[in-house]
């Protein structure tokens, strides 16, 4: 039975990634410093970077694709392609394929639609390529807005604001599991989120919850740590010491109980380790 | 050396309270259960009440006064008495102040501008008056929005939100210390105001920060314990255990890093002491 419950864990919860997968919580800036594009750009190579830009959460998926291109272009990327799926079947793209097992060094997946972009992209060999690419190593990962919330496995798809705690106050679906420990929540402060993030931790509390502010990311650079940059901060709610919760006992319109949450919030240059769960500070300067 | 410090440590933050002290976060209903303000008119003696009503926060002080004149007679209050204070001269009314020492059993302060309530009352006979009468249990005092924000001894004046915790979020003041261990924010999970109180914990992690979300109340029945009544969610932020925080090395508006939170959401029922920092679930019905 143990042996049962390890094996059913392992098939949910792959290894930790090992390089650099970005999660940004949208409105990263396009023009002035560029942090956290120039940070992804670097960790897929610089001016060697091969880059695919999926801008298929999009409603104007040829406008955001080319945004992103001019961007990286600027930067001087080698190579970019714009994988533009607007059907599942568009992932059967031969040379997209190939450019993947060959050449491809980075992947960025641009904001819109969390549920769009699971619909088109779930459960097809080209997303597999880039997940097991991306956790393996062999390139770097990014997913802004939308494209963050998608990596988690148990996924944050829309939601309400402005209430207490309660479980009607967001819709979960399934995401595209590429960083299954997380449940993540994107423009965090700037919308106000927390609620809508306590009531997703409560029906997964052994899923640790990120809240990425605008412009902010949090990148994980080897392993299982992740560090902060951006002008923001993420904010981490730790649910693994909570002593209660009123979850089972009440309406899914009822305000929600959780005791004994442990949070951090974390700003420019703090780490955090998903599996010690403990922070580090930023050196000083 | 520990003397001094304990003496000064009394003199800023009195002995808890022994009785009812209603903090409420705004938009209490006031038209249907009216849990909150029935609540409150119970505590301060049911068809015994002799009401008074602060209504100097406001903008509209006559308009917000008979508005609950109207509520608490409905109720059956034996009487009710409108201290339209609108310049600090008026604190000095010897009708009221005889009422204070004889007759009245709650004091009820109504929402608007927790400076303006401040600059009218602070430091006037009246309000101690008050202040003691409540703390001692001579008599009821419940104050909302405004009124529930002036509660505290660092009082959160104002401030923004949709931004990462920073130190110029929020703008600090002085309140009429009635609940000294608090620092009391409204319309929490409403306006979006989790950054703001963090902000104002990082300054003060010795005190308590309390989040009260609308048509919802942390109500002081005895002592040092607060009991959750109305509709949505009081959050809890205690810093005891905070190990790291970047504010005295960061610029005001640079985002905070605050490492070790801890947070509870309460609801209807559940109860928190705020001297063992302890929370207790609303017993099953």
């Amino acid at each position: 039975m143990q042996q049962l419950t390890s094996q059913a864990l392992e098939q949910t919860i792959p290894p930790p990634t090992q390089t650099s997968i970005l999660i940004i919580g949208g409105a990263e800036d396009k023009v002035h410093g560029r942090e956290i594009l120039q940070t992804f750009f670097n960790r897929a190579g610089g001016a060697k970077a091969q880059l695919a830009i999926i801008p298929s959460a999009s409603r104007e998926p040829g406008l955001q694709g080319e945004r992103y291109q001019r961007i990286f272009e600027e930067m001087g990327a080698k190579e970019i392609k714009i994988f533009d799926i607007r059907e599942r079947h568009h992932c059967e793209n031969t040379d997209w394929h190939s450019y993947l097992d060959t050449s491809c060094t980075g992947v960025f997946l641009t904001g819109g639609d969390q549920l769009r972009l699971y619909s088109l992209l779930a459960d097809t060999p080209l997303m597999t390529k880039i997940r097991v690419g991306a956790r393996e190593g062999r390139m770097a990962l990014a997913g802004t807005s939308a494209g963050a919330a998608v990596m988690s496995h148990h996924m944050i798809a829309g939601g309400g604001s402005g209430e207490s705690p309660n479980r009607s106050l967001v819709d979960m679906a399934t995401g595209l599991d590429i960083m299954p420990e997380l449940i993540v929540d994107q423009h965090f402060h700037n919308r106000n989120r927390l609620a809508r993030l306590i009531s997703a931790i409560t029906s997964h509390p052994e899923r640790l919850g990120l809240g990425i502010d605008e412009d902010t990311c949090a990148m994980f650079e080897a392993q299982e740590k992740l560090k902060v940059i951006g002008k923001g901060t993420v904010t981490i709610v730790d649910a693994t010491e909570m002593s209660y919760t009123n979850a089972s006992k009440v309406g899914a319109a009822d305000p929600l109980s959780l005791f004994n949450l442990r949070i951090h919030i974390l700003s420019h240059g703090d780490e955090y380790n998903i599996r010690t769960r403990i922070p580090t500070a930023a050196p000083s300067l």
